[in-house]
């Protein structure tokens, strides 16, 4: 088995970055090992932590229409150039966090997703020294209100809602060359996304390659693949699992946001 | 004079957040002063820092078309709801910084903006609890590369290369009711643009309220209220000064952007 990177929060409240055993202990890390983090003599035990999002991005790029049979179910063409555009951190959630269903859409899709994280601060590369850059990958659901980017026109409010990340669980050094990645609802056999990785237009060395000559980018940063064909609706009370060959599964449930109480003017309540 | 909240790098290398004196040496806070920073016994004198950007955002929340003339001049309407785009953080330069005039485009655009920087955590604040929230008011220039914005329909890239968010030079409480934005090239006498900050369709009280309905804003985070009418481009030379009343005057030059040189194969110099 590859080695699994994570992140997590002690019940204590402590965050970590760490290894996770197969026994399912997280052995702890000094720092994040993209930061050339090393092993401690901390040992969490599995009832001691959660996972978080194996990252704490401070930036978030993302691309559209990277596969040629996603673009063309969306009516569109792959683009002769990336498409860029930006999720914010405060969208990321872990494994089995909750996506919350906003008031203001009637419409959210999953699309499953390889994430590439950035290991290196990478200004101007070339793709022959992105790859050096490239610390590894991990699995996203870039989760989208379908109604309100089309709406918008620009993606940011219909892709940024807090929740709108899951990024998770781990981070692996390599995926394999022939990995498949799939997305499931609820507990339907036949996945809604079934696409091989290698299918993606831009790779992600090119991915990097190509941001780096717009912004810079730091230790830890997220690179969203794009999704492949198959993207479609969730429902409030749906499960969905995005799984990649040779990292592992994403799963989260979906539940209607909870409204805020308004406040009463008075300060007291009516 | 209003109190001017600084952020600095000394001589040594270290940041502070800290308040302008008069005789501009700068009274070092322990914290952001957002966070509750308390003024310390260190001083330094003028020769003894450099200005950072006042902040340092963990997103940054910019709006389109949020003033009438400018729509108009964009052939466009200001839409029913603000029309929301993001910047990445590591677009942001101090005053004085150097915009890099990037080889992807022949069209990069000035845009001065009043900016709103975030002092409490925000999740689904009304209009009345946002001001609150609000801790203070800055300069920005939203720079953007035209031809690229056009092109590509999201405005990721054409708004967020290294240098396009100039932001600063401090941070003031609070700004007079009827305060004018008037952005200067070079040395030409007439503003061109000019326009008071009232003008703007959503208030920043009502923006922040309606990014918190989707997105968690946190504090340091910084909000672009949108640019007045009078855009236009920039040439590789030219000085541009965006002034705000009761803020200052945010003022950047234009250089070409250093291509690197491309690694050889080997390693080698050819």
């Amino acid at each position: 088995m590859d080695m699994r990177y994570v992140r997590v929060q002690t019940t204590r409240g402590q965050l970590h970055y760490g290894i996770l055993q197969a026994n399912r202990s997280v052995q702890v890390l000094d720092a994040p090992p993209w930061l050339k983090g090393e092993l401690t003599s901390l040992e969490l035990p599995l009832n001691d932590y959660r996972l978080l999002a194996p990252c704490a991005p401070s930036k978030i790029i993302a691309v559209g229409k990277n596969y040629a049979q996603h673009a063309a179910e969306m009516d569109s063409t792959v683009p002769t150039e990336p498409l860029l555009f930006m999720k914010p951190s405060t969208a990321v959630i872990p494994m089995h966090g909750v996506i919350l269903y906003p008031p203001q859409t009637q419409r959210v899709d999953y699309e499953g997703e390889l994430a590439v994280i950035v290991g290196e601060r990478c200004t101007g590369c070339s793709e022959a020294e992105a790859q050096a850059k490239i610390w590894g990958y991990t699995i996203a659901n870039d989760v989208t209100a379908r109604d309100l980017q089309r709406q918008d026109g620009q993606w940011t409010r219909a892709k940024g809602f807090d929740t709108f990340c899951p990024l998770g669980p781990w981070i692996v050094r390599e995926v394999p060359a022939g990995a498949s990645l799939t997305t499931f609802l609820n507990d339907q056999e036949k996945p809604v996304q079934s696409a091989a990785i290698a299918d993606m237009v831009v790779s992600p060395e090119q991915l990097i390659a190509y941001i780096s000559q717009i912004m810079t980018l730091l230790p830890g940063d997220v690179v969203l693949t794009g999704t492949p064909k198959g993207i479609g609706p969730m429902q409030v009370g749906d499960r969905v699992r995005v799984e990649i060959e040779g990292i592992g599964c994403l799963e989260n449930t979906v539940q209607l946001k909870p409204q805020p109480v308004p406040a009463s003017p008075t300060g007291l309540a009516d």
